[in-house]
């Protein structure tokens, strides 16, 4: 539609609603910035959806919304984590992320350079995890209606024959393995948005992990049970889901959980407890005793599982309870989080 | 999850920060609302994904983000609209429709008998539809960073084989069909919104076009060239974007296309031509000359189809116009909408 294209001012430009009312000004902007971040042949063709071809098996599909606040975080920003979250959820199921959706829901006089760098920064997690965006939608609402920018991604993948990862395949005696260290999302987050500064940057974990899966997969195949990615409310909430849907209780070791120091620290000031803070790089897998051993060092050997542990066991408890024992061998119930909310970590 | 489950109190209850921050008040709200409306077998596994099969061949994938105001409407609500919005995304390229997913983002304080009304209406629509909703997500944001509601759907169907409709094999003398009268979805929001009462009340169109698609591809098969749903814009943008991806110029017949008379007097009342108003259950066709008889018939022996017309032809034009002949044969360019706006009409 080269007739019609006038250059976006993406420099001090900003999204007005008629970029949501299905005319011409819509049709610019999706070309001008979202066609030119995302680029590929899907987009290009200018249709209300996109096709692909399968073959027979089994595939996946799941969706997250992100309302993250601040939109720009050290460690990334909404674009590219909904590009993370979104090929996470599927690699949990043990699948290899293909396509995504995203759809857009842009405040009336959001800047087009922010839009830019949001929608440039999916382009790049989409093209690092080597899976495209081959179809969205963008909808403006009036200022004061939204926060900036909401984005809901939706993603397929297909899963290797035969796995099926199902919690209620967990036994007592399963090991529990934590692919590295707890609480950096969240923090780096919290601390944004407290205007906190520490010595160190505390930087958002945010990454694809459908790599350090396949490698996981690989490794343990069937013996692999379930995996998750603790995001909101922590590890603490995936533990309790976890145990819930297989009916079992769990036993984590509190040395064995790495939290870093300089996280740590900012949780105490923020008042916060790391178990319950949000991550965005990171994944529990309760695996087969036999096979735990082979599992956690492929993820040792994965540049996103360096810091991975075996950090305690599935035990048969009617209540269904996930406790932490201490160092000094006490032990405590580790709770949902109930009370205290950290809202729009995601 | 029976022991931590209590009952929400749909009556009086309102949605609470807590309820997106991936705790025990987010998995009730999931459990008690949501599957309960949707109510299908992946759901109830409350896995972050969901897993189906599917057989070799080709498959499409879509999204749109609903963001309409107001969320009840005479004909239906956000629920319902998101729902037949994305079957019919997936219908336009012929193909049926499967699965859906749905991601909520929510304004701290909408009541649960709110949602609950906009779930049960997604549920039904999907049934209707002979689809599931198999993934979800939900997340809530503080009182006046949203405005009630927000739903983004994605969806994947499957084409029927070697079915590949596309812009690029429309030709001159190709005839364009459409399904129906124009304007009644946007006229309906509009005068919700500004609180006009009409003798004959005006209800939206929305509704599933997946079965009218069937039985259009089984009567015209490859003479089908495209089709799409003239959505937001209304007519004019998407005859206006047929031409472009075309390459080629349209003829509209002004007293083929119908609207009804108290949508017309409506549109006149608030100042908007029917052209460039939003439908959310017509399609528009390009079909061969020789297919477009068999075509039309299978489009008014359908409920859906009742009032399809031959609305005009495909004609070589440089320009890429698309004009409208009057009853007088009189003609004027049908351009996109440009200046004025209908926000969140969809």
């Amino acid at each position: 539609m080269s007739m019609h294209q006038r250059r976006l001012d993406l420099k001090n430009g900003c999204v007005d609603l008629s970029h949501g009312a299905g005319g011409r000004a819509m049709a610019q902007l999706i070309a001008g910035l979202f066609h030119e971040a995302f680029g590929n042949e899907w987009l290009a063709r200018g249709n209300d959806q996109s096709a692909f071809d399968v073959a027979a098996g089994r595939m996946v599909m799941t969706t997250d919304g992100y309302v993250v606040s601040p939109l720009f975080f050290p460690g990334g920003n909404i674009g590219s984590l909904a590009v993370h979250g979104t090929v996470n959820d599927i690699a949990m199921a043990g699948a290899r992320p293909l396509y995504l959706s995203a759809s857009f829901i842009i405040e009336e006089g959001f800047p087009f350079s922010d839009l830019k760098r949001i929608a440039d920064a999916m382009g790049e997690a989409a093209r690092e995890a080597g899976i495209a965006i081959i179809t969205g939608d963008t909808k403006v609402v009036e200022r004061g209606k939204a926060d900036g920018v909401f984005i809901s991604t939706a993603g397929v993948g297909v899963l290797p024959e035969g796995l099926d990862l199902s919690a209620d395949k967990a036994k007592p005696g399963d090991r529990v393995l934590l692919s590295g260290s707890l609480g950096d999302h969240g923090v780096a987050i919290m601390s944004r948005r407290q205007n906190l500064t520490f010595d160190t940057e505390i930087i958002s974990d945010s990454a694809s992990l459908h790599g350090l899966v396949a490698d996981m997969v690989a490794a343990g195949g069937d013996g692999i049970r379930l995996m998750r990615d603790p995001t909101r409310g922590g590890l603490a909430a995936t533990m309790n889901e976890i145990a819930q849907q297989s009916n079992l209780g769990f036993r984590l070791q509190e040395d064995a959980i790495r939290v870093k120091p300089a996280v740590a620290a900012a949780c105490e000031l923020l008042g916060l407890d790391p178990l319950h803070v949000a991550n965005e790089g990171k994944l529990i897998a309760v695996v087969a005793s036999e096979a735990a051993a082979a599992v956690l060092a492929a993820m040792k050997a994965h540049p996103l599982g360096r810091d991975a542990a075996d950090i305690g066991t599935a035990v048969s408890d009617d209540h269904r309870f996930v406790q932490m024992v201490t160092s000094f061998g006490g032990g405590r119930i580790v709770d949902w989080l109930s009370g205290e909310q950290l809202p729009r970590i995601c």
